[in-house]
Parts: C-alpha cells; structure tokens; sequence
C-alpha cells in the first residue's frame, strides 16, 4: 500500500465511502439487514458493523487517546478472521445476532465516523495513519459488493422474488460480435506499478515470460451459454474437471446459479430487480470456476491466466470491451503469492496471505464493485466451486 | 374433539388468544422475530403467520363465501408440515424469510381475524365450525410456548445475553421438602374424560393396569441436580442410556442446555430474563430425557410413566406440587397410540398422529404454557434429545 | 436369567454352539469374513472373536486360576459395548482390522473352547458359573443370527450377486388365506413364566390390561405388499408416519431392502441364496418399521403391540401361522423396561438395559435364527428404520 | 508419450513390473488385501485388479483378436475413474468387494499377461501398441506407491501396530547439515525434454521466468520438525494458511500423521517397518501443504515452486541431496496445465487433465516409488491436506 491523498481530501473521501455503505441497505428492511443465507455470506447489519468494526480496532484503538470501546462485546463479535486480534464469533452464526439491531449499528457507524474524523483532523500530516485510513476505506468497498452478492443470495431464497431495486437498468438489444485479439508474448511486468493504492497481493512487481496468446473480445452471454446448455454440456462429462463433473452427476450443477426454467420451459433468471426472462445479450454470470472451464472447453478455448488478463489489459486494453464494470472473469490462476510476496506484520497481515490456497483468482470488476475501486492488477478471489458472485467468463486461446 | 362454547364468548376467546400471540411479541424487535437459531425452533414471525394461516387454510378456505387468499404464496409459505394441503417451505429456511416483513404479518393476522369473526357471527349456530375454531386457538396457543422456547434458544446464541423481559419474578428461597406420594395399582382409565376440549390423542379413553408406585411429590430442583454433576453423574457410563452417554462421550452433553460455569467457576443460567446466578431452589429444567433417566438413576429413582403421572394427578394430585406452570415432566413412555385412536381425516388427521413413532411423552405444563391450556390427560411430546423446551424431572418409584 | 442344564449336558451344549458358529463361516472366504458393510454391521470374525471373548472376560477371567489373556489386546479389540470393561475399539472400523486374520481367530476360539471345557469340568456342581455359560451361549446365538443378517447385507453391496449359499430351499408355491383370530381382552400375564432361560429384558412377569383384538394368521406375503406399491403405497403421505414419508420422499425408501426391479421390469430379491425373481408367496421381510406401519395402515389394519402378540401366542397360538422361523414381526411398541425391571450389576448389566430408548420391539423369530433360541416372550428389538434384519409384518385390528 | 523400448525388452520389461505388484502383496494376507481403510486409499487387491484393467481395457479390448473379457462384471468393477469407459463401481465402496477373491485376481491378473504377451509377440513391430503398454506399465508403477501407501495406512488404523515388513533397513545416524544452494534467475524451459517416456501432464516443455533462489540443501528432518512443534508451532495461527488453522483448531492436526507420543511422553512413528522411536535424522514425511508451508514459515522460507525445484534439479543437481527416494516434496504450485496442453482423445485422455483443480504439485520420489519411475520434470500431486502419501518438505527462499 502507498501513501494517499492529502487531508481534506482523505476526510471528504471517508465520508463518501461511509455513507455509501449505508446508502446500500436503503432499500432494505432491518430484517433484510439481519439475515444469514449461507455461511459464505454475512448479513448486511454484519458488513456495516464489521466494516466500522475495521476503523475502531485497527486506527482508533491504536491512536485515540483515552480510546474507549463503543461496545466492549463488538470486538469480539465483529471480528471477521483476524486471529492477532483475538477471540470471533462463529461465521456461520452471524444471522443470529439479532441484537445489536440495526438502529444501534448505525449508532455504532456514527460514533465512529465522528471519532475518525476528529482523529484524522488532530493527525494530518501522518502518512502511516492515513494509509491505514486508506486501507480501511478499501476494505469497505469491498464490503459493499459483498453486501450487494449476499442480499441477493439471501432474497434469491425467498419464494416471493422480491428485488431489491425495481428500476431495472436498460440494457443493449444485443451483444456486440465476439472477436479474438493477439497478444505477442514474451516478459511481461506484473502487478502494480502505480503511485496509488493497491493491495499487498498486488505486489510486488514481477517478471513472467508468456507465451503468445489471444483474449476474446468480450465476455460469454447468456445466450453463448444457453447455446452450451442445450448442446448437452453439463451432461458430456469429457468437457469438466472431475470435481465439476461429480457435482453436476449429483445434480447440484445445471445451470448457473440464478437461472430457472418455468412451468412452461422458458429461462428466467433472478437478479437484484427481481427475476425476469433470461436477457441473451447480457454476460453470463454467477457461474463456478468449473462451468466457466468447461464452457471454454466446449468453446474450443479456454480461460487466460491472470498474467494474460494482466498483461493484455495493460498493452492494448482499449479494445476488450467487457473488462470492468459488468462481472469478474475467472482465470486458471490459482491464488497464490507473488515472488517475493511478504505480508505486512501483525493482524493486518492476515488480510490477503493466509487464503493463498485452493481459490482461484478473478480479474476484472463487476457491475456490484464501487466506481474507482479495481484496476488491472486487482486480484479477487474465490473457490472454484464459488458461484454466488457476479463471476463470469472470457475466453483464452 | 367436543363441541365449544357459547358463540358470543368464542367470539371473544378468540380475540383473546389471538391478542396474546401479539402481545408474546411486543418486547422484540423485528429483527428478533425473523430470526432462526436451529431447524426445530422456528421464527416468531412464522409463528404468527404460521397460526394464521391455520385459520385461513382449515376454516375460511372452505366457509367463507367468495374466499380469497391474503396473499396466493402464504399457502404454502407457511404451511408447517401438512401433506394434505401441498407443498411447503423447507423448515430450516423459515430464518431468510424477511419478506413479508413483520408489518405485513401483523396486516396478515388482522385481516384473517376481521373475517373470522365475520364468519363467525354469520355461522353462530354452526357447531362443526365452532370446534375447528377452538382447535385452531389450542392450536395457537401451542404455538405461544413455543415462541417463548424458541425466542429463548435464539437469545442464549447471542453473546451480548440479551434478556426477554428484564424484569424477573421473585422466586422462593427455598423449595419444599421432597417426599413420596403412594398410588394403589389397578386398573385405571387413562385419557380424557370431560365434556371440553382436547386433542385427538388424548382419546380414546381406555383401561390400564397399574402396579403400586409412589411419584415425588415435588421437581427436581437446580440443586438436586448440581449435586448429581458434582457427584460426577455424566461420567459415570452406568448411569446413562448407551445414546446419552455418546453425547457425554462427545462432549454435547455436560450440564442444563442454559448453565455456564463462569471464569470464577460459579454456575450461571440464562433465563427469559437474562443470565443469572444459577437459583437452586427452581425446578431444573431444559435437561432431555437422557439426563432425566440418568438423574434418575443416579438418585435411585426411575421415571413415571405418562399413565402413573395422570393416575396420580386425578386421583390425589393435590399433594403433587408443581404438576403444572413450572415444567413439563419427562415420562418413560413413549409417544403411541392409545388403543384405538383415529385421526380424523384429511390434513387435520396429521395434527398428531404421524408423529407417533421416536418421541416421549411429557406431562403437565410448564411456565410458558398459556393458563389454561393443559389438564391432565395432556400429552406433550419430543424426541429424547431435546433440550429447549421446558423440560424438567418428576421421580418416581 | 434362571439355572441351567446338568453338567454334561451343559459341556455338550456348549461344543454344539461354537462349534455351529464356525460353521456359519464354512462357506465364506477369510475376505468375506473381514469386510464390515456399514457400521450397524460386523465382520464374521468379529462376532467370531466378541463371542468368544464373552466367555474370556465374563467367565475365564472372572473364574480361572491363573488367567492369562490369549492376547493382551483382544480385551479392548472384541469389546462391543461394555463400559464397564473399559476402552473398546470403534464400532465402524471393525473391518480394518485385518490381522488378527481368520487363522488366528479361530486359534482363539479353540483356545478360550479347550479352556472354557476345563473350568466347567472342575466347576462342575457352580451354579453360577452354570448360569453365566448359559448366558454366553445365548449372547453367542443371537451373533449367530447377526452373522446371516451381516453376510447378506455385505454380498447384497457387491454388483455380482454372490450367494452365501447357492442351494436355494423349495417353498411352498402359495401362501393360506389370510383370516383374523380374535383373542379376548382382559388382564394378562405378560414376561417369562417358565423355568429355563430367559434374557432379563423378558422379565419381571407383570400384569397388563388388553382390550380385545384381533391378530391376522399369517405372516403380509411379497405378494401383499407388491399390492401396496402397486396401489402408490410409497407415494402416499397419508399412509406415513412423517419420519418414513422424509425417506420415502428423499428417494431412499423405494421397496423392501433387496428387491430390484431388473431392466425388463421385474422384481427380483436378493438372498442368501443369491438373486431370484420375487417369490409371491413368501412373507415380505427386509422392511422398516415405517413401512410396516404404513403397509398396516393401507390394509385398513395396524401393527400388533407386543403384549397382544405375546398374549395370542401363549392363549391359542396354534392357529397362528408363522409366530416362528420366518421372520421377525414388527410391533408398535417402543422398547422399554418392564415395570420392576433392573438389570443385573456390573458390565453385565449393560447387555439390554442401555437400550431401552428409540427402538421398537420385534417377536418371533426368523429363517436366521437357531433352533430353539427364541419363545413367546422373547424381545427382539431395532430402530425403527432398521431394514437388514429379516424383519415383516403381522397385522392386527 | 514417446516411443518405447525394442520388443524383446518391452516384453522382459511388462514381465519385470507385473510381477513386481504380486511380489508387493507379498506379505500380506487376504484379508489385508481386502480391506480400505478410507476413501482415499484403496484395497490391495483392488490395485491388483485395476492395473490388469487397464490393459485389458485399453489393449486388449482394442486390439486382440476375438476379445473376450476375463469376467464381464470386470469392465465396471474395476473402472477407477473413467467415464469414457462407462460406469464405474463407487470408490468408497471398494473394500466391500470380498468377490472376486485374490485367488481370482491372481487369476485374472495371469490370463491378461498371457493374453498380453502373446498379442505382443504378433505385433512386435507396433509402435503405437507399445506405447500403450508403456504407459500400461508406468501406470502400474503408480499404482505400486500406491500400494505400499494406502497399506501403510490400513495398517496404521490397527490398533496392534502390525509391521507390513519387520525387516527395518538401516539409516544413517545424522543427517547432513543444511546449507543452501543458489540458482540465477532468467528463463527457464520447463517440461520433459529426453526421448523416453513421460505424462502427457510434463509437456509441452514450455518457457518460465524465474526470479533468483536459493534451495535447501536435504530435506527437513524430524528433527528439525520437532523444534517447530516443541516451538509451539501448532498453536502459532501467525504460521498457517487459514484452511490449515482450522484443521489445528479442530484438533485434527498436532503433528505428522503416523507419529504418536506414548504414555511416557516419547514421540513414536508408525512406519511399513512397525511402530518405532522416532528418528530424528530422517526426513519429516506424511505432512500436508498446510503443515509445510507453516514449517516453512515458522524456518523464515517458504516452499519452492515446481519450476525452481526442476530448473534446480537440471542445473545443479548434485549438490541437492535427497531429491529422489525419500520423500515427495510439497511445492507451492498448484496443478494447472502447461501452456498449451492438451489432453489425448478418448478415455485415455482423462488420465491427468481432469484432476487440474484444487491439488498441489509434489516433486521427486519417495521410497516407495518404483525405481527409475520418477524424473526432474515428473509431476505428482494431491491435495492439500493429503498426508497419507510420503510427502515431505524441501525448503526454498
């Protein structure tokens, strides 16, 4: 991470970041806050608290004087995974937190919000505090894609379809044609280089030797995909991973995540504005790492490696349509350090470094990420069996 | 099931009921009501809807003239477990049901209730009608304990303790001396008898030959139990049924589903009204039936069997204190058929009957059921293992 | 438990027991007699080896001069389920236990036999000791019959249908009518009455009130049931108890446990004598308690309770076709204690006691069990979705 | 795959490698040829059956005149993981196949390698046959690791510490100090390059960038690992990758998989040879990635990549020591295809390209690697916490 913005500037930037976040659970009731669908995600009432949870136990209790704990229960409650930090509630019982309700999360958001600023107004000139600032704001965007992934999950289980949002967006009549575009191969330079933000598995900056290679120039729809579907391909098994294919015989596997066929054969998918006839056009997401391979192998293609995604977005980006902004594009790259990689010390060390194992990376961004928020050498994450986030797929050869 | 009363007080026991349900809820939050802390506890909100939709499925669906859903999904949504009338949600999802919110659920109970008692006054004389309505409401209030147990389940997750209802009762310093009550053995008629109302499995009335026996004339107490723990009695495998002690063995079975030894090693419980020091002088309760035939065991003692427990509370149950309001008493017996029995037909029929099979009988009423409710011939029913109800121990010899 | 046979005839007793058991094994290989098909089930060596070490540890350890184990760590090996002995290997690792091999096993048969005929000859007027011999010699039948019910499960998991025993028995071509004995109600007598052997689950005889009832003559045919699931019997919820409708919905309660349909439609069972087509005149075994109850409920009749069965079969059991040596009858009652039961002190203590929670009670007998094992008071019993024992249906009304 | 040997050496050779497997079940008996411990490992005789499979299937099937299988059933029974193939007997079911015995297996095994052999000698010119016999006979070579891997680990669950071989070899007193062997950076080509044979999963050779290194110059020993876990390195989350953690907290991982400390404290291994002290001077074997890269952490290095631990086994290979024969050694590179790897068609082709997904590449050889099996570039794998395969830790920085 690298030093940010000047002061004002870092104060104007936090209360944007922050409101966004509260801005999210808007159209959401404090029950829509406080439900679990699944271990993998976390209520909203969760993402608010433990996103301000972040600033209190990583700035404030470091550098407020006289730091006083909101709630002496929170540390321990709304801790995610930081085992240097102590003590966490179980992940998979966060849905049953129904107290603090959300009037006091927001409270708690207040308070905070209200101590960071007086702290960060009595320390201006302090580059490492307001890289810690930086990181923290960060981290909440994060959090506010997963807020977005984990209420749909949580309102795709309800036999209702509510949407949270009813304005559907306008969408083009049809995809543009899919084209292939050369890469020369060749050492490429990886990671990030700017003067900005990044995060510490961006770094550092490395050599690799790529072979040359071809990105298609736009992402699989869902009508490429349905194509594939009614092809019989989630039942040829010489087109899957072995891990996929078990699932797909177990019948867990059929079609992506938010696709059903009604009573009268026709697909529809479920999407934050409720659940409409599957738009062709649109790239297909909330597919698994092993959908996304055996589609590209169906496709005669495959998918790139993130130093593919990588390098091409940086030497001719301009002409692959799709990069940012519509889903995250599953590479073959399993996640894992860069060459000299060292995490920071202490908790925040755990931040990145200790997933590093059987998840596979995604590049991109997608249509739930904050503007401003990734760039080329962003690395995602998740297993390969992940569906529940806007995953899509681009096609390598 | 006899017919009921007067068609004025049924409008009125009807309001009545159908208010306290309501008024269970008023010291939680919407979020409270909407959460699900295990597959056999279910939301608050459920409840309310759940207990609703009884009114609205079994009675206005076939009486009321030009019958109209409140909402076409609610049928099934919440239906709990009858076949009869279709498809039904998976239990363990009733917690990701934020929508209909709580709001909507209480228009849902208002707008059933205007139209049964509209119903109602049109069909004064109709006595079939009439005992649908009174099921309906025993049924609700089976659903008013359960809101209590379940509401408390929910609560003990939460770290923070949070209390039910702070205010707590005064409770006395000591209990009673326990002694023996002798009954004569014969035959006895076992089942309901009176011209009220009661559950299909309380019939039919029917003979059983009993031995002499003597039941405690009181609970087991807080205090008879911890002498048990301490005495070593769940490691002691001579003790427990081979299931039970597979949970001591496991670790899953150490104490009372709510005590906790303190960092100063003092046994505490959490109660309906926050975490207190454990009060020696209460009726253990929240143990299974494993632990109530260990305890049992250990003191020398056996448990009753549900016929011994309703010989006794008939013949002179006057000198059996606490045989209602404090706990449900665990029973040796099974939960079967009385010889006989015939549900009656339709979905009705699967009120009680296809629970016959790997559950036990409890006895008497514990301090969540509503006044009124149980009687004698009353058979509440569980499967060994669990916990959250109000379940304590009666002894017998 | 009451005293035995005279001396000699007690030694001879004792030869023919262990000496059948070993010829339980003749047609099986020493792989057959290794493999363990899931945990409720035991290799052959293991009931070959716990049989034998019953008689080490309850009676040459207990009663010979100089006791030396066979092998020190056979005490914890062969243990089923007896605390009171100490530490015992896991049940569902049975068949990992490769060496001992069969050789050995039957070493220490031979070994514990010659020793167990040299405590007897100079023991010969102990009473005790007598009654004790006895006990092991039933414990050793009642594994005799598991060792049949545990070879047809493993060689049911093997796809080329290997028979135990290639010579298939005739059977009668058509079953009687089925026609109903009536028995008239009243006080009956209920547990072991005679003089010889009995388990202590069969006593203390003890009083029971019956009404009167009706037992069917015969055993539910292949052809019976085949009618049931004809008629959708599996497919009707109403006929279910709700534990058996979840299987019968998840797909894993289809038909009895070694029917198949082959791929021309016909039903074919599998048994100790390999595959066959289905035998319609041969009672229906191999079916759980769910299905028993609901095949009852579909025949407009139900399942006997074990006091009525026992009561018809000692009043005119004559006309009662079938009682013995087919299969085992499921009744409706939950196993449980006897009123005054107490089982014996020490490890023994723990042969049925421990039990007596969640299982129904079967009686009869089967084609499995030995010559003269079982009488009208014997209490066998299972859980209730128990299907591998040879296990049918009697109806009563 | 490349073209193999002349005819007279591919017949001594197929003769030398098929009787080789037999001559590994050599001490075993039977039963412990029968038996799976758990679902990874598979039975002896399994490995027996499967191999003669494999030319049957693919071979003879294919190529002999008039084929006709040895046993129909065989085709499915014996499929390990081939869809191409057809139907497959479920894998965690494998140790319940009593039948066919070993004596048929043997059986079967010496008709194939008749059959075999003669179709050999009437094709001797056939290139494209005897690769397939080569790859046949490096497949069975596979398998006999696996052999002695999954036997020690059956073993291993018998609680008589039973030796597959009692003849320990002797080893070295001390293990040679660890200093550290340096390599340039630059690039790299990766993949076999030789004549002879190799997977398909080795190719293509294909060009890597490689940062400078450093390389251990032995494997870690148990004695160096013991400092980690007397360090307290078990209990460090700081060390280990998140997944690895939880399996520490959880009790399931405290130290390799066959040590064990004795009643005396003292830590003992399990081993082919039996259960010995353990030997601080042999290298630490039977831990996972997760217990690798904390060792490695906890060392102040990491593990190496697969490319650094070839490109460092071609370039100066004499001075690492212990790069073949004692243990596979855990990269920390998943296993993905090469740059442009294509599978074969057909069945064949699911041999490696299908298991590419959340598995961990191991590279060297073990002790029970079959001479001259192994080579620089050949590639194992396993997932990250297998631990039953001799896996072991070289260290890199």
């Amino acid at each position: 991470m690298r030093a940010p913005l000047d002061p004002e500037l870092l104060c104007r930037r936090f209360g944007e970041v922050r409101r966004r976040s509260l801005a999210l659970a808007g159209p959401l009731s404090d029950e829509d806050c406080t439900a679990q669908s699944m271990a993998d995600a976390s209520p909203v009432k969760w993402h608010l608290a433990h996103t301000t949870w972040f600033f209190e136990t990583f700035i404030l209790e470091r550098h407020e004087a006289g730091f006083k704990p909101f709630h002496p229960a929170f540390r321990v409650l709304f801790n995610s995974y930081y085992n240097g930090i102590g003590a966490k509630h179980p992940r998979a019982q966060r849905g049953l937190v129904t107290r603090p309700g959300m009037a006091l999360v927001r409270d708690y958001r207040l308070d905070v919000d209200a101590r960071m600023l007086r702290l960060l107004d009595s320390r201006a000139g302090d580059a490492a505090l307001a890289e810690l600032v930086v990181l923290g704001l960060q981290h909440e965007q994060q959090h506010q894609e997963l807020i977005l992934t984990d209420v749909l999950h949580l309102l795709a289980q309800n036999p209702l379809y509510p949407a949270y949002d009813e304005a559907r967006p306008a969408f083009p009549a049809s995809a543009p044609a899919l084209s292939w575009r050369g890469f020369d191969g060749g050492l490429a330079d990886i990671g990030y280089a700017g003067g900005g933000f990044c995060f510490d598995n961006e770094l550092p900056r490395h050599r690799q030797y790529l072979a040359p290679f071809e990105l298609a120039s736009r992402l699989v729809t869902n009508g490429d995909y349905l194509a594939f579907i009614e092809a019989g391909g989630y039942r040829d098994a010489s087109l899957w991973l072995s891990e996929g294919w078990d699932q797909a015989c177990a019948g867990t596997l059929e079609h992506p995540l938010y696709w059903r066929r009604d009573d009268s054969g026709q697909w529809r998918e479920f999407t934050l504005h409720g659940e409409h006839a599957l738009d062709l056009a649109l790239p297909v997401t909330h597919v698994s790492l092993y959908e996304a391979d055996a589609y590209a192998r169906w496709a005669g293609a495959r998918l790139p490696t993130e130093a593919e995604w990588e390098a091409a977005a940086l030497s001719h980006g301009g002409s692959l349509l799709q990069m940012h902004g519509h889903c995250w594009q599953w590479t073959s790259s399993s996640y894992a350090p860069y060459p000299g990689y060292a995490p920071q010390p202490g908790a925040l060390g755990e931040y990145n470094g200790k997933f590093m194992v059987n998840q596979y990376v995604l590049r991109g961004s997608s249509c739930a990420t904050p503007d401003g928020h990734a760039r080329a050498s962003y690395r995602n994450f998740f297993p390969a069996g992940a569906r529940w986030q806007f995953s899509g797929i681009r096609l390598a050869r």
